[in-house]
């Protein structure tokens, strides 16, 4: 039986919070009404009113913004246990929208079970808000990295960042993970050209750091990788409980 | 009497949900241990574990992060009646420090006071995260524009959104605004140099857009300034409540 501890969501949550009997219900019930969307095909669109939010239970998406004259800006990739949305559901017009990177899963959570789930289980409201928390920590450093960060290093921050996330949540390791996202994807993200972004991954897979190809990251040399990118996990805020 | 009704985060908050008496009085209790920092003096470090939030009662404050080389890279700015902190309280470690730009005056919050908030009054969680998530909405803005913005619109749609969430808790109006801002701020936000926010600056002003001098932001045609920058405040969902 594939039970509501091993999700995950829940998996990540316990980061925050070792989480009970009682919030693994409500967290149950926030996973009912599962559905499938296609890659490429929006789930949550900018500049509409009255979105719900999602729960990621496989597959991977991501977060962006159209500019007037077309150009895109990816905000963010989600990945299982990831939230999709969490913002346009308590703000009343979407101001990003998401699409789907491959065939995904996703548990539908509208803004009245996310207040019921509130109003039951406050902790659990606090775990959400956690995860929110880090959410937009990994927002800022996205935008730290576009103001501030050469490319090579806003990439290996990148590559970093998506690793420590897939192995938190049982996708991924120390050795590397398998990453569906194509050049166009990383160009969006990182503000490159994919010129660029394959210049930048040509150069980090010679100097032995990582290696990009046919759909699997493959780190060379973590240490120095993480060096090179000033990676600190300690955003990711990973580990373990802080309420017992 | 100044009662908690008037204060900026009960006008923000109300925004999203009529806050009712119980509430109201959970917010006195956050509001409680008012502190007074001086200009400059770092209230929360990046790095350190166990740090406080703050609601900031009077003045401004700037989110940063410095980079390893002593880059420094401004998130976002905070003004009356917005959290400062927040996710530092529920992250165990602060990922950015803030600094404030003036004396401010702000009530020092403790994790424990907040998740005692939640379990006390669901829909003010509610509220929280719907502030959290308007914070994350404006780091997504400034996100694009350090991503897909030139330099003139960059620069507009930034003090546009100040505009527009001071008028809203009370402290400008769509003549423009005080702010305590130099041109540095604004380069380390903007991810320009100082001389370029000058001749940014001389620009709008020659065009008769908006005028920023002597500590007052001064909008000349905020229609054609709008315009200009794209600007949608949709994401600052600034308008009415959504739970009455």
């Amino acid at each position: 039986m594939n039970s509501i501890e091993h999700s995950p969501l829940a998996r990540k949550l316990s980061a925050f919070a070792t989480l009970s009997k009682d919030e693994l219900a409500v967290l149950t019930q926030l996973h009912q009404r599962r559905k499938t969307f296609a890659a490429g095909c929006d789930l949550v669109h900018q500049g509409q009113p009255g979105q719900a939010a999602y729960i990621l239970a496989s597959g991977w998406a991501c977060s962006y913004k159209i500019q007037p004259e077309g150009s895109r800006q990816i905000v963010d990739f989600q990945i299982p246990g990831d939230f999709l949305g969490l913002r346009s559901v308590l703000l009343r017009t979407s101001d990003h929208s998401i699409e789907p990177v491959v065939e995904i899963e996703a548990a539908e959570v509208m803004a009245d079970d996310l207040l019921g789930a509130f109003a039951d289980t406050p902790r659990l409201a606090a775990a959400i808000l956690w995860a929110a928390s880090r959410d937009e920590a990994m927002v800022v450093e996205h935008l730290v990295g576009l103001g501030r960060r050469d490319a090579d290093a806003r990439m290996a921050h990148f590559l970093l960042e998506l690793g420590a996330r897939l192995a938190f949540v049982g996708l991924g390791s120390k050795e590397g993970y398998a990453c569906p996202l194509t050049q166009y994807h990383l160009a969006d993200a990182l503000g490159l050209t994919a010129v660029h972004v394959n210049r930048v991954l040509r150069q980090l897979r010679e100097r032995k750091l990582v290696t990009f190809r046919e759909g699997h990251v493959k780190f060379g040399d973590i240490d120095r990788l993480m060096e090179m990118a000033d990676f600190d996990p300690a955003y990711l805020d990973q580990t373990g409980p802080l309420l017992k």
